[in-house]
């Protein structure tokens, strides 16, 4: 079809599910036309078959796709992240014009978004890369999306992107990030959080079922519970659903037919190796990365059952349990919150992003998997103060953990003398106390460091950089030019 | 001098203090004739005038370097790693011949040496990367030495690395390792579980003198005691000095005027970043990288303490908890070497090393931060049988975490309740139990998994994948061509 005329305000390109899908509520939101492209026209007339009343613009080629989009020209990329990424990039670029707007829609990594917008910038051609969560429903029914890349594109893409993302309390969940890489590493960042968010959930239930000693569906009940007061999110309620099913085939409690090996996709493993990059503790994090690990390793976990002797005991649970362990949830998460949002801010400021903390706790609503009431608290904070030096020390958070830390204090003790792993809630309480207290041990590490490598050490009553002679006389000598 | 006969079977290209501790190392051997070169020809000329018994051959150009070694020449570069590894790389690749041998002796990233392997590989001259372990000392006494690279190329260095190498039980410190990086990865991982080896001590310290209400001197006997029985080795050896040392300027503990504020190099970080590539749990390693991270936030610190009112009552302990303390740390070290043997057995299988497992604790056993009495313990678990699938059930370790057991689970519970940071130690139990325990709440985190994102999950009780219609009527489906 070459005497095609321009009438599409947004293109899709990618007509898998995630693409298909946002595609559908692109097309179903008021004054949008919908243009879409897949590398095999079959699949784009099964969904034209399937849609019709979406009225997409549909092309066969790459060429009737770019000529049926008006200008500037708008495309969201949703295919496979890697190289049918830039295959599809390298299509566009070469057939779009200065002005035009390419939106990699993809989980891509951030440090490819980065290197991608840099290549494609000198075109005049815009490369956003923005994160989009909340999966094939949330694509289809209003995700949160977190766009990067530039100010000029957010003008014609946020209108856009606002059209089709969840709204959480009248706001659309979307904000331009910032530039270039943001919006993905901000997903990356989102993706990071619900690692460390599932796992302290799987801790909860844990210590209920075996110290608790609960069924699955009386924690379902917990959980239910739990989800009408300040723990209150997607996270909690789902968790509620899932202990309530019964395995239609076998009868048993659907938890206990599951194999428990859990699987991840690399986002949680790329949000603690940045987090290293940047210098920032994100325990909370790694602890459920490796949590996933462990359970992944079969034969270790075997080798070890095979010579345990004995279990310890299991402490009894009274009936404020459950309470206790809710509190330690809610603290721990508080922490794993604060981490995660400490890594945003080391990002923007390593990357030269403008963040906003608190519209990305407001996009974060709806949408997403983390998706909770809380980060209205979250939000409220940052605008209150945005250079509060953590989440900890906002009121009330500080309140939320002071109330908390007796009950957290006595389920992580319970949970070790019980032989309950939870390695989620114990990092996030030694976090705590590694902040709270007046000295740490790394004292004692500095000495060590001079000692065997002589890395120097500076006192705690006067400036300067110091080495003690540990070989020689073992008086101390200030190091100049440090 | 354009004269020069090829007299030396080794050279040394970089004369900083490490370069020239092991140039001079190299020099004290029967049968080495070493050839020196410094970029700056005025540091060459101070070696020669402070160490004349060497008996160096110097050059002044990389010309007569080159024409003053031996064939297969053979040079060790120890010079900043980076864009000066490479200069001098490029500097000897342009002379050298097939045959010869070019070791790089810095911390370079094991990613580098294999990308540097595979760029002179087809020259013919033999690229070597070797982790060098002891610090300035160990480079002039008798370091551990790591070599990767080929196998002909360890014909030729293998005896000179040899004669320079610490010697522990009779057996010089140094072993092929493996092909191109495996030299720089193993000395990674070493670092790695240096860090998680001083972050336990650290936590050590801090119960006995938090809770346990000892003095530093105090503290420093009871670590010289420990270096007489299973804890024996250099680490706990130097705390005990550290601890004994007093300020000569206030008269206080040496500790207390430290700043408490640990720094890092970067090895621990890359340990903990390709352990989560490679999939392997190493939260040991992972909070000891953390701990140092979170002491280096003082406006985090000073934040959280400025917020928190009350402080936990420290627990009282009785006469047995030294003992105690001892038996957590021993139970939570055999976790972190466990770790990171994992990592390097995985290391190995990924990037096609021939590792030798009882080789490495062998050459670890001397000239090393981490060498002690321990390393035999795992050379003969690896020994008699390599494939055991963790060190946690070789006999020995077994027993001895069997034996800790219940005394590990009471500090990590006191520190919990006492508000002593442990995240090394809790970190250690949770793993322990992760592995111990029959059934993981992962099983759970599947289940949100295929809620919310239909990831599918495994059944426990027959093969396929599966995933139930959440959002329809709760049935469950087989997944084909999972």
């Amino acid at each position: 079809m070459d005497t095609r005329t321009a009438t599409a305000n947004i293109g899709v390109v990618g007509l898998a599910v995630m693409g298909s899908n946002l595609a559908r509520n692109l097309a179903s939101r008021e004054g949008n036309t919908v243009a879409v492209y897949n590398r095999t026209y079959a699949r784009t007339e099964e969904l034209l078959s399937e849609h019709p009343e979406a009225g997409f613009v549909a092309s066969e080629t790459i060429d009737d796709f770019v000529a049926s989009l008006a200008k500037p020209r708008t495309a969201i990329i949703m295919v496979q992240a890697g190289a049918g990424t830039d295959a599809v990039i390298g299509q566009l670029v070469e057939r779009f014009e200065p002005g035009d707007i390419i939106v990699d829609g993809g989980n891509a990594n951030f440090h490819d978004t980065i290197a991608r917008e840099s290549r494609i910038a000198p075109t005049g051609i815009h490369f956003v890369g923005a994160g989009i969560s909340g999966g094939e429903e949330g694509a289809l029914h209003g995700p949160s999306i977190m766009p990067g890349g530039s100010a000029e594109s957010y003008e014609t893409l946020g209108p856009i992107l606002a059209s089709i993302a969840a709204v959480a309390e009248g706001e659309p969940c979307v904000t331009h990030v910032g530039t270039d890489g943001a919006g993905h590493f901000v997903k990356m960042i989102h993706n990071g959080i619900e690692y460390a968010d599932m796992q302290l959930i799987a801790e909860a239930y844990d210590l209920l079922r075996t110290v608790g000693s609960l069924q699955p569906a009386a924690i379902a009940d917990v959980f239910a519970r739990w989800n009408e007061g300040p723990l209150e999110s997607y996270l909690i309620e789902i968790t509620a659903e899932v202990l309530r099913q019964v395995d239609p085939a076998t009868g048993r409690p659907f938890v206990d037919i599951v194999l428990d090996q859990a699987g991840s996709k690399g986002t949680g493993v790329w949000t603690v190796q940045n987090a290293l990059d940047l210098g920032v503790p994100v325990g909370g994090i790694g602890e459920a990365v490796f949590a996933r690990a462990v359970s992944s390793k079969p034969a270790q976990r075997e080798a070890v059952q095979r010579i345990v002797n004995s279990r310890p005991t299991v402490q009894e649970a009274d009936a404020s349990f459950a309470d206790d362990v809710a509190k330690a949830l809610y603290a721990s998460k508080v922490v794993a919150y604060a981490q995660g949002f400490d890594a945003i801010i080391a990002g923007a400021e390593k990357y030269g992003w403008d963040i906003h903390k608190d519209r990305i706790a407001k996009i974060w609503r709806g949408g997403c998997i983390i998706r909770a009431q809380f980060l209205n608290r979250i939000a409220e904070a940052y605008d209150e103060n945005p250079d509060i030096a953590t989440l900890l020390e906002a009121p009330y958070f500080a309140q939320a953990v002071a109330d908390g830390e007796a009950a957290w204090r006595r389920v992580v003790a319970t949970s070790a003398l019980s032989g309950v792993p939870v390695p989620g809630f114990s990092s996030a309480l030694s976090y705590y106390d590694s902040l709270a207290v007046k000295r740490l041990p790394a004292a004692l590490v500095q000495g060590q460091r001079d000692f065997f490598g002589a890395h120097t050490y500076k006192r705690v009553d006067k400036p300067g950089t110091f080495h003690t002679l540990w070989s020689g006389d073992r008086t101390e000598v200030e190091v100049p030019g440090h």
